[in-house]
């Protein structure tokens, strides 16, 4: 089997490790912090001091690391994923970071025949522990059809979009659609409330025609609850959009609704709001309006 | 059988009315312009000459009508709903209008001892022409009841939100959920295509997410076909939102989304698109963006 190197052992790269490790698969873990690797070598994983060091030692090398710089620091710098990988290697990166670094990280490994997927991933913690995250892949078709086995151990939904870079651009449109529809849903449920109509009728009426979605079912429930509880959290899906609005302003797109609710997110973050569920957003307009649901 | 007088015989109320004669109801009915009464005669109905005349002869009277304006004339002007009905009359208005023009009806009419319902539908005219409409009714729970045959002989999904306006906001809240939502749609689609990565794929990967819609499903493939014909004109969503900003503003009630995104259909009536289905929003970020789908 694969030697794999994990690295990057956060809420969602735990349990994806542990997920390969039960595959069947020899795993080495890196983590900058020591205290989560010791709960994984208590499992059987190995550890190495340095991404360099991982990459030595394996086959796969996935990294699943909170943001753009993060992803650049570990590949390409000092003792990196790129400075100790062999030809032949696949580095799966599995964190959400902009598209444009995904490509200049693909063109670097690949210079060492290497070859790079970019795979961000959604369905949160719980997708990550049950193994049934969604998975969006840019890169070789070649380099999916080989990575797909070890996708499958941590994912479900596992879709192959385009070229390198390709996986983080859906994982925008994702963010995008997401977002909006959270705020569809906020002012819809906040328009009902304000005019002295019951929001859970409302939502129920509306999830059987057009207006229905996943985020009116899921979140649109959460608002009526006022459970903020995470799912996942305002901070992560703001970084998100800083990624979606940076593209946007290098690719000249206007982007009027994603830059306006980017605006209500940083709202809510002032508002120290950031653990909380992007569902969340009710809770400003709330604010605004002078209603309270729960 | 009750007999059921209908005001307003355009795309949505002649389909309607049809059914009514198809579900064995006596109908008579009253339009402004002649041509469609003589069509519906044909097949049975009878015509009046004032929406009075028509109050006079029935014991349900439906109105279908463009906008606010236009329900307050019919029911509350000259030779009116008003002036010809009877205590024990059921008024339903099918139109899509103003909550408080909605409450202020009702309780006109209440005073002659004459229940109210506001029924907006959602469906478009194949909804109306297959009798699947949604419908959702504010009112007296008890007219309602009264109503329910009757609304079943048209729609199919039918819910009663609340007391008299509770239709209308529910359509409103609808309308914002389906504007925001094709938005989010329409940016992410295009944030795909100038990337370089196939809004296709995206739009099917998103599918399998929290990214889930029935906008994504329906409109977002009508964008990627190219394909804008209505389905639910910009011009009538437009109107709708006129309906959604003025209640906000009446409630003081801050609905960024809704604002933003009724700009950018003002933008496409400008460009005289009003015709088009609403997914035509693409076709604004497409010039804007410098892409095209089809």
């Amino acid at each position: 089997m694969q030697r794999i190197g994990f690295i990057g052992l956060g809420i969602m790269g735990k349990p994806m490790a542990r997920n390969l490790l039960k595959a069947g698969y020899p795993v080495v873990v890196h983590n900058r912090s020591r205290a989560t690797t010791e709960e994984l070598t208590a499992e059987g994983a190995g550890v190495a001091e340095t991404p360099g060091a991982i990459a030595q030692q394996s086959d796969v090398v996935i990294t699943c690391l909170p943001d753009s710089p993060d992803v650049e620091s570990v590949v390409l710098g000092n003792e990196g994923v790129l400075a100790g990988a062999q030809s032949g290697m696949i580095y799966i990166d599995a964190s959400t970071i902009a598209p444009t670094t995904a490509q200049k990280v693909y063109t670097a490994l690949k210079l060492k025949g290497v070859d790079a997927l970019d795979a961000p991933v959604s369905g949160g913690d719980i997708g990550a522990q049950q193994g049934t995250l969604s998975i969006m892949v840019g890169g070789d078709e070649a380099a999916f059809q080989r990575a797909l086995p070890i996708l499958q151990a941590i994912g479900k939904n596992i879709i192959h979009v385009g070229e390198a870079g390709a996986g983080q651009v859906t994982k925008a449109c994702n963010q995008i659609v997401v977002s909006l529809t959270i705020q569809a849903v906020a002012e819809a449920l906040t328009f009902a409330k304000k005019s002295g109509v019951d929001p859970a009728k409302v939502r129920a009426a509306l999830l059987g025609g057009f207006a229905h979605s996943r985020i009116l079912e899921v979140h649109g429930q959460r608002m009526l609850d006022g459970n903020f509880q995470p799912g996942f959290k305002l901070n992560l899906h703001r970084k998100d959009m800083n990624i979606v609005l940076q593209t946007g302003k290098e690719l000249h797109l206007p982007l009027f609704g994603s830059a306006q609710i980017t605006e209500l997110m940083d709202a809510l973050l002032a508002q120290g709001k950031g653990e909380l569920d992007n569902s969340a957003l009710i809770t400003l307009y709330e604010m605004l309006a002078g209603v309270t649901y729960s």
